[in-house]
């Protein structure tokens, strides 16, 4: 039997895909979501970097807290990125996130893990542990953003 | 003594906004914060909508997903209407956000009250108190978006 090179793609994006990409009602949508969480993302991967640092002083409960976000925010990203959202502007997306789905999943796998990590070093109260976390947990955003997001 | 009048009013905004709205660089941050967070929030919202409403099948553990990160959102979104964040275009937030800082805020605890317990409900496994909770949860987003957000 020949399947039609349509259906065939069909199937293919739909495994890919999987529930939490099906969710969107349109590709903007999908855009606007994981541009907003990388956003909220950002501003507190930034008031962490400001107390590791020294910039701001160091609060345990605090650094709990944006760590905490962080890791949320983490786990929300990708079903953004999912197959049939690669088509919005704008954006600073790279084609490669779709033509590399695995590898890139693997990157947010990562940063799941790093961030959840990141919040058990954040409750240790100590400044150290939260430094090394810190560490490691934003050393995702760098390699990942190097590789699938345009300048 | 006599006080500056602009000395007067930055030491009003500074109790007003509290550690948290103190933390955006820049007013445009804030603004982009509560967008993305409110978006998020829309978007977890509308799926529990097509739940309750019987438009996607009832899944227990999907809608408590749902409902945790409609809760977590709500605790977020706050932060980016604090004094100060009002001049920022585009915008779909009237200016009494900020004339009525205390009401605006009671809209805001009393959707973090409903959604936690929205989480609660949906972890009940049980479809008609899921109805109910979101219902209420909701409510909320309405009444405020008639008082404080242009259409």
């Amino acid at each position: 039997m020949r399947i039609p090179v349509s259906l065939a793609i069909a199937a293919t994006v739909a495994v890919m895909a999987g529930p939490a990409s099906a969710q969107f009602a349109k590709p903007e949508d999908a855009a606007k979501y994981r541009q907003g969480v990388m956003f909220v993302m950002s501003q507190h991967v930034g008031r962490l970097g400001a107390m590791t640092s020294g910039r701001v002083p160091y609060d345990a409960r605090v650094a709990t807290e944006n760590a905490e976000i962080v890791a949320d925010m983490a786990k929300l990203a990708w079903a953004g990125f999912g197959p049939g959202y690669d088509k919005v502007t704008p954006s600073r997306a790279k084609a490669e996130i779709w033509s590399e789905q695995a590898k890139f999943k693997e990157h947010g796998e990562k940063l799941i893990a790093d961030s959840t990590k990141l919040v058990a070093a954040a409750k240790t109260n100590n400044l150290d542990n939260l430094k090394a976390a810190f560490g490691a947990t934003a050393g995702n955003c760098k390699t990942c953003h190097d590789a699938y997001r345009r300048d």
